[in-house]
């Protein structure tokens, strides 16, 4: 198969699953600096997965979002709530219009390279609290991307209606090791296990029925 | 009037004129420093009329464009058209989805700072060539930043259907100082005079019936 397309990858269990998922179609792999408490362990992870999978990794700089951007993601463990992975909870963690900023340059990369496609790890889990996941914004910005560029661009998201078990599952069958991917928003040497990703991704093992390889603080 | 808008201003006549046309809503103008030919006479220019008339201006740093895209526009002066401003000579001073990238960073800081809208002066006279001109592109975007963002942010492009001469004569009527702003391509302290941005420019000087203000090599 023809690698036609971008993966914007994180290092955390989605983006690194669907690394895993299209492989064969992906050209490049995109992580984004941009100042988060956990931004250099996931970026170190996403580069773990790229080297055994052969795939190249370019490690985007967008410094100046954490000067001027708002989010608790950008203001230190302190600030990252600790409770359930639930609407108020995590509103605090959004990083205004981060997919928008990313599949943006991603696109223009897509574009300069001769390649059709831009892929997501966008999941219905996280619809209700950001609103660059839902399906309205990543419709929407496809059709922006397409308008756009010359190759006419566009955005897969193969995630965008499964769930975080769903994903992990699929990751399992592939042979993930996810030992080698990172979430926690508090961003330390292990994963914090408390705060709200936290508990999302130990829900994701438990309900995809697998063993939970992460090594936890708590 | 409620200052509730973002501007992206490049320095460039359209913007600049929309600076002027807009200054009441305008609650901080953002450039970007992304390493064209151009880019720092741009600024330079786009910052004085922010100082002129009271404006935040906020500079971002997007070097990785330089680094990663392909664009004439980002290869040295002796790169650029020199021929009139058509389809194919233009065609390799475009860079990749460009505005795509800094409208998502406006959205995003609009966002930030609870503010409704962007805005841009992309024009009639562009969209043949530049596809991140067209009011497809305009329209979807706009579309996807109002779904990405709590906010409902939107994109206002009152120059979208206007030649480079209209844009001149409403900045004449305000008074805007254009021996202020920078449009060649090659990046020379003068302005080159043959290149086919020079050439957009006297002619929209010409159209508008304005004395040109600019200090051509030739």
């Amino acid at each position: 198969m023809d690698k036609d397309s971008i993966l914007i990858l994180s290092g955390g269990l989605d983006s690194t699953t669907l690394l895993h998922y299209m492989k064969d179609r992906i050209a490049c792999a995109l992580s984004f600096d941009y100042g988060s408490n956990h931004n250099s362990r996931e970026i170190e992870c996403a580069s773990w997965h790229c080297k055994e999978l052969g795939i190249q990794h370019i490690v985007i700089p967008l410094g100046f979002m954490k000067d001027y951007f708002k989010s608790s993601l950008l203001e230190g463990a302190g600030n990252i709530p600790k409770d359930e992975y639930d609407m108020e909870n995590m509103k605090s963690t959004v990083v205004p219009f981060r997919n928008g900023i990313m599949l943006s340059v991603a696109c223009g990369l897509a574009e300069s390279r001769g390649l059709s496609h831009v892929m997501m790890a966008n999941h219905g889990g996280d619809h209700s609290i950001y609103p660059d996941c839902r399906p309205e914004f990543t419709k929407a910005m496809s059709e922006a991307m397409k308008a756009g560029t010359y190759n006419g661009v566009t955005l897969i998201d193969p995630f965008t209606h499964k769930s975080k078990g769903d994903i992990a599952a699929i990751g399992a069958k592939l042979g993930v090791d996810y030992s080698h991917t990172y979430s926690c928003y508090c961003g330390g040497e292990k994963h914090c296990g408390t705060c709200a990703t936290c508990r999302e991704r130990k829900e994701a093992f438990r309900v995809a029925g697998l063993e939970d390889p992460t090594d936890y603080e708590e």
